[in-house]
């Protein structure tokens, strides 16, 4: 099997000037995944790996750069899960951690649960050594102007706006078939303080199974939640579809039933993928030898030479 | 279609000495979930009203009665989910609050979002005028003992106790096929602070939807999250099979992978019912025209005149 990183920056109505960013950062977020994997490392350290260099660019809402809640706040959600045995990670309106997906791995290796919320996701990562960085340093000024603009105008819900959502996400599968799934986000812009997302949720954010498949999703995180999304999607590539059928027909499934666009991507345990979306754009890319695949529209697959 | 409303008051190794009062309680929840429906009340009416009757009867792990923390603490998780819209609504480590249940509701009903965590949670329903009750009010002396019971001696997170866990739900069908399914709980004894739950996933705990089935869970929580064990059941009978086949064999294929026991409740769309469990004990029961069914062994099914 050729191993395979394959990461999304985010689905929605993304502007013309966030693509070039945009793709930047998935391209490059997929050569750090694949070279982890090449060196020797695990599908865990390379999602891990992949999502902590979106997380840091504040091209994403995730991490440094995620969008506001109404009190102008950065709380994130993430989760990383493991196909081999079904292990997950998560943590939930967690603030002031520079990398909530290595927090949430952190959960997943030295503790008897799977997702801690809040203060007490904060304590245990002071208690693991995890710096908490000074209350606003994960606030950019992009995303102040984004709750500005929300309190000023509102959101149109039902089309997601860049300055909406944008959750980061990587899937893995290395030459023994082995998987792992991770997802990291600041959810909706201008939410309620506390909103929990799909992308702190198991089954809705990130799912990876080794007898099926591993899927990251990202869109319209209310109708992902309601509709299971990932473990939709691993459901149809169990009864038998490819990777790229499950992702595309359940997308088209949650987008008629719940009126809200997502995208996903995919790998099936054959290494087939799935990379689909029924918002406007959705950055994705991976790296497969020394060739990069990657692209943000409808029907684009653009390949380049890595630079590494 | 006949009506019905069917309660769970948690799966696991329950002891002789607590077998009366898990009856007594979950005969008493089916039977007002059952009134609800029969006086024209709503499926979601029906399935809040009979869980807060759990959340309010020290002999379930929910509401008042709920196991503590690491801290000594009460923290509440809930969901609620319309199988006719997918609509759904929950809390995750909610403090001081009686009926965590009904704050779901408000959650699904009043906000844009599906799930609100910790303090977030809190300042929501201070806003709807939710009264919250002072500090401890929700600790009971028979919790108190469990946590310095788990100081002392850990727990055998394998064979859940009933001083583990103890998750009450419910599901509920009316003439229409309208479906509905509500779940809560004070999670597990001796929890890190934070610790959130499957009952507060959609998909895990709790799931509804009218073109299948409607299912609520119960057990070792971290296992029946990484299963996503609601949505499998649903899924199961979306490929054609009974609600008693699929709980089964969900519940069976969950135990053998993930090596710790959970129960289930289901309904599906044309009113059959799945109850089963692989712990040793799970208290559920029904109410159809005047007769209560009811269990809480493996293989029992009694059945006795309704009192109203």
């Amino acid at each position: 099997m050729e191993p395979i990183v394959l990461v999304h920056g985010g689905a929605g109505d993304i502007p013309d000037s966030r693509v070039p960013l945009k793709l930047n950062g998935v391209k490059k977020a997929a050569s750090i995944g694949y070279r982890v994997l090449k060196r020797g490392g695990s599908v865990v350290d390379a999602v891990e790996e992949a999502v902590k260099s979106m997380e840091d660019d504040e091209a994403f809402n995730a991490g440094y750069g995620s969008v506001l809640n109404l009190d102008g706040e950065v709380e994130m959600d993430a989760t990383i899960m493991i196909g081999a045995n079904l292990n997950s990670g998560g943590v939930t309106v967690v603030k002031d951690i520079a990398h909530p997906i290595s927090l949430a791995r952190l959960v997943m290796e030295r503790t008897p649960h799977f997702l801690l919320a809040g203060e007490g996701a904060n304590r245990f990562a002071k208690v693991q050594g995890v710096p908490t960085l000074p209350a606003g340093s994960l606030v950019s000024k992009y995303a102040r102007e984004a709750l500005e603009d929300f309190k000023k105008h509102g959101d149109n819900r039902t089309e997601i706006g860049e300055k909406g959502v944008g959750t980061v996400g990587a899937v893995a599968i290395d030459s023994k078939g082995r998987m792992a799934a991770a997802t990291s986000t600041g959810g909706i812009n201008g939410k309620m303080v506390g909103r929990s997302s799909d992308t702190s949720i198991i089954g809705s954010g990130t799912y990876a199974d080794d007898n099926v498949g591993a899927v990251s999703t990202t869109g319209h995180g209310e109708s992902i939640a309601r509709f299971c999304l990932a473990h939709a999607i691993i459901y149809e590539m169990k009864n038998g579809s490819s990777a790229a059928v499950a992702t595309a027909n359940t997308l088209k499934a949650m987008t008629e039933k719940l009126k809200n666009t997502a995208g996903a991507i995919a790998i099936s345990k054959g290494g087939d993928l799935g990379i689909d979306f029924t918002s406007k754009r959705m950055a994705w890319a991976y790296q497969i030898k020394d060739e990069i695949h990657f692209g943000i529209e409808h029907g684009q697959h653009t390949k380049e030479k890595a630079k590494n």
